[in-house]
């Protein structure tokens, strides 16, 4: 890989998602140079993924050039690649595209979807995790509805059950839209089907919705879904799912084309470290954000595990975390550069929320905790103000207005037929 | 195919492009079942494609859901099919989600691109007919810059050229768009290579560009297109083409692993008519639009092959044909239902518009021939307002507006990785 030579030291940087990105952000123009690698050209904004998926938006009001957010960056370069393996001795990271070297090394790759071994899931389930498989998602969820106009009155429930197993907050958020398709537009499209008939499920294991959240916020969160129509399962785990029937560990089993699968993520681990830094699927790091065992490697992110004193048992797997370790991780490289100590990271919790279809949504901010109308705008304009850009956020701005007033979503479009059992 | 009864007989329009949408729509309401098949869920607005294929518009700004047009419409169906095949006795056609008896069947199904017998053109080269075309076009040329990056100087030019064949309104206004990709935004994308290196060339085989309108006006697209730094060839005719290497008829060769083919269309032709009926690709139909030997056969837009006492060797393959006698062969069929006679099409020319890169377009309307800024928005205001729909209209504009000032184009995202060869 043949990256300009530089008098400062390199960071190489795996991965342009939150902690990737705020990281080579709060690098501008220091005396070092940043190399970021990363399988696409964009950073997602995986938040509102699920209105991708749900035909709100469209892929480039979430997803943004990752060379148009660092073009005036001197020290910045960016290659698209996939990381293959890491070398730690030779201080070599070796991809698809060829070998760079590094100074440092930044661990950035978040997470993927965990299908806990179950192989039938894993072929048939959907996920939702990249813009590609939410424009998966999309155009299945549409096909389902053209083949139900072909098939009998049995197969036509099974093409209309959209069960999500997963009660956190991209399944709560994901149901929510699904529930507003249902109600405000499918209707209208399908005047040919018995629209009443389609059922959205979110499936639980455990005895709550939106766990980590407060439990007012879980029990309002119910209460909304099922306003909405959905059927939520609580306490109720998947056994298996062959693309025609889902299995219960109870023994039920639902009939269902579909399956959407929300339940969890594993780390995206990179080969070349030893198995004593991963717990979990994740790299175990100190309060620099440096992996164990390793010098001149840190995570951060999704991806790291670190221990700190308000949290003993590792930060959560959530934004806020990554933009915040990104963040301090830059300046304690500086440090690092300018032969000062490294400081501890202790991760701020800003408040956590979720919407829930128009109108409703619930907020944690610490001790405050609302729901509602205003909470959903609290949550739009969180949202807004947190994509990146101007044009992503004033054509998200107007698709939501839109989509407001006139109870549509626009972007419906089966542009790639979605073939099932890939 | 379970379409529900009707005492009305049944018309069939097989494709919702330009044609069959506006033969939909002046039928709305009226006293006969209409049945619209097309292998999309949406309708393409074609002549703005070139634009998602550059970064400058998503799908959703040009194309939009045929069930959303027709929602309101108590007499409209829409099945996503694939027609494989027409029988003219039984007047059934065959699709790939079963077989559909027609009263009346009107074939709509425009025109797909014509390789004129060029296996390795075929294979190799891309087009921009579909949206799905369109999207891997961009994804293509910027994996071309990303690939750039790691290529070798000689190697670099190849990945680096973008000769599109054919100088029609396509190939015009897909060379201006990249002129101002190169121009503008790839110098700040990619610092580390030379996009002056960049070369946009337009390869025509007639003596001038834009063959059917004024001279004047063909004379300013060549006169802008070089302004912009593309490289016009006229009188210039490609004999093949294998990923790497483009030859000439003269000898010449050009080393480019990118070919885009906007030279010539053909037909969508369906099996099961009489070859009698068929004049270069296209079904030969009298004024009233019916299709030459059939009863009850009718076909509208590029796929028909209409002679007029004004056009005597066929009417243009044109938006404004189809838009036409779409609206024309709905009266007839309503007059064929009323007992009376059915009248005979006369084309109305509303002029002709290219646009070449920002600032630049020519417009004939009649005799009036101008060229310039005023042209240019002259071609955006039309095209802005021919779109369908508010939301498409307002998010055009507003990419139109932010591309205008910022010299930027958002959508530069590759979200599915192009493969070569397919």
């Amino acid at each position: 890989m043949n990256i300009p030579a530089s008098e400062y030291k390199r960071v190489v940087i795996i991965g342009g998602g939150f902690g990737g990105l705020n990281l080579a952000k709060a690098l501008r123009n220091k005396k070092i140079q940043v190399l970021m690698l990363d399988k696409n050209n964009y950073h997602t904004f995986q938040p509102l993924l699920y209105q991708v998926a749900t035909s709100g938006l469209e892929p480039d009001s979430i997803a943004y050039p990752i060379r148009k957010i660092f073009k005036s960056y001197q020290n910045f370069f960016f290659r698209m690649a996939a990381v293959e393996e890491i070398d730690a001795v030779q201080k070599v990271v070796k991809t698809d595209i060829g070998e760079v070297g590094y100074d440092y090394l930044v661990i950035a790759t978040g997470t993927t979807t965990n299908f806990f071994g179950m192989k039938g899931v894993e072929k048939h389930a959907m996920t939702m995790k990249t813009v590609s498989e939410a424009l998966d998602l999309r155009s299945l969820i549409l096909q389902n509805f053209e083949k139900a106009l072909l098939a009998n009155e049995e197969e036509q429930e099974s093409y209309m059950n959209f069960p999500i197993v997963g009660g956190g907050p991209t399944g709560v958020e994901l149901a929510g839209a699904l529930a507003e398709l249902k109600n405000h537009i499918l209707p209208t499209d399908y005047p040919d089907l018995d629209i009443a008939r389609m059922k959205i499920q979110v499936i639980e294991m455990q005895d709550e919705l939106l766990k980590p959240m407060s439990e007012k916020a879980s029990a309002k969160a119910l209460a909304y879904l099922e306003e909405l129509g959905v059927n939520v399962m609580l306490n109720k785990s998947v056994s298996s799912f062959d693309g025609k029937k889902l299995s219960f560990q109870s023994g039920e089993v639902l009939e269902s084309k579909t399956l959407i699968w929300a339940a969890g993520v594993k780390g995206n681990v990179i080969n070349g470290l030893s198995d004593e830094v991963i717990n979990r699927g994740r790299y175990i790091v100190d309060r620099s954000s440096k992996v164990k065992d390793y010098d001149s490697i840190y995570a951060v992110g999704d991806i790291a595990y670190m221990e700190t004193d308000l949290y003993p048992n590792g930060l959560p797997q959530v934004a806020p975390v990554a933009n915040q370790q990104g963040i301090f991780l830059a300046k304690n490289l500086l440090n690092l550069e300018d032969g000062k100590e490294t400081k501890a990271f202790e991760y701020k919790d800003q408040g956590s929320m979720a919407t829930i279809g128009r109108n409703r949504a619930v907020v944690d901010i610490g001790k405050i905790q609302f729901q509602g109308t205003i909470a959903w705008f609290v949550w739009m304009f969180i949202h807004l103000i947190s994509l990146v850009g101007f044009r992503n956020r004033v054509i998200t701005f107007f698709n939501w207005t839109y989509n407001y007033f006139s109870f549509d979503k626009g972007a419906r479009l089966i542009i790639r037929k979605y073939k099932r059992d890939r």
